[in-house]
């Protein structure tokens, strides 16, 4: 396990040795501080354990002409749920890393009337740790899934390149 | 050429009869109006001839933790990139229609360290305004891109569909 490192012009270094909900609440403030956008998105971790992230925004800030959720908020909080489920998973592990999305596809299949909740699952990554462990970079394919009035809206995969930071 | 309609909840039914400039004018007004995220994104239609279209944006509000380009204010520009550039195509050609992204893919090469510039250019379309014409509907694939320090740096595709308004 790292030690809390200083101050850092890489925040995910200080993820090492907090517990799910410190990582959760420094996860929110990194957004806050170090993202601008994500205030106007007005997005909230909602809920998150090991296995699955939940972020909510609120439909008004993020409106289309329509209406209906613009696709660059809803592609905005797709890519920062995968974003933050890596920051989350090398968190719960004590390992620091640098994440960037390098490729995002997304699908918008229907409208999203409602409370903007993006989900994304974490399942097996085993391969991608031990990659990560031995050449200091792995690449993390993730999903995110909106959902409205009970069916899937939007579809996101990303493609995120992590590199262990020493 | 239609008329100018009346208020309707679709403010693109607005575009026909207008110049070009007044197309501009009325596009960055329903950006402000109608897609409230557009205002944190600070994004401006910089420059607009009927082949291209290119949008501003400042870094400082679109920054991620490291200081570069926002993965998702990348994608947000993108798409209103290609959507706009829709909304003014049909503008000029005095139609009204509703515009809706499908699907958006992007790719991120290298980080955006300097005002973000989107830049969508509008090849040949004939096809697709044809299939408008005869059934209503059609699906306008474009592509946006943004460089930095001289380098492509992001490649969007977006694939809109297109539905004529009575």
């Amino acid at each position: 396990m790292r030690v809390l490192p200083t101050a850092t012009t890489d925040m995910s270094d200080s993820a090492a040795s907090l517990t799910r909900d410190e990582l959760c609440r420094e996860l929110e403030a990194l957004w806050r501080e170090r993202i601008p956008l994500t205030r106007a998105l007005g997005v909230a971790l909602r809920r998150f354990d090991d296995a699955t992230l939940e972020l909510a925004a609120d439909l008004a800030p993020n409106v289309n002409i329509h209406g209906t959720g613009f696709a660059g908020s809803l592609y905005s909080i797709s890519a920062l749920c995968g974003w933050s489920m890596i920051h989350l998973q090398l968190g719960l592990r004590g390992l620091a890393g640098s994440i960037v999305l390098a490729e995002g596809r997304i699908r918008y299949l229907r409208p999203v009337t409602e409370e903007i909740v993006a989900v994304c699952l974490f399942d097996d990554h085993d391969a991608a740790f031990t990659e990560l462990a031995h050449s200091g970079r792995a690449r993390f394919p993730l999903t995110a899934k909106i959902a409205s009035a009970g069916k899937v809206a939007v579809e996101f995969e990303g493609d995120f390149a992590v590199k262990s930071q020493a």
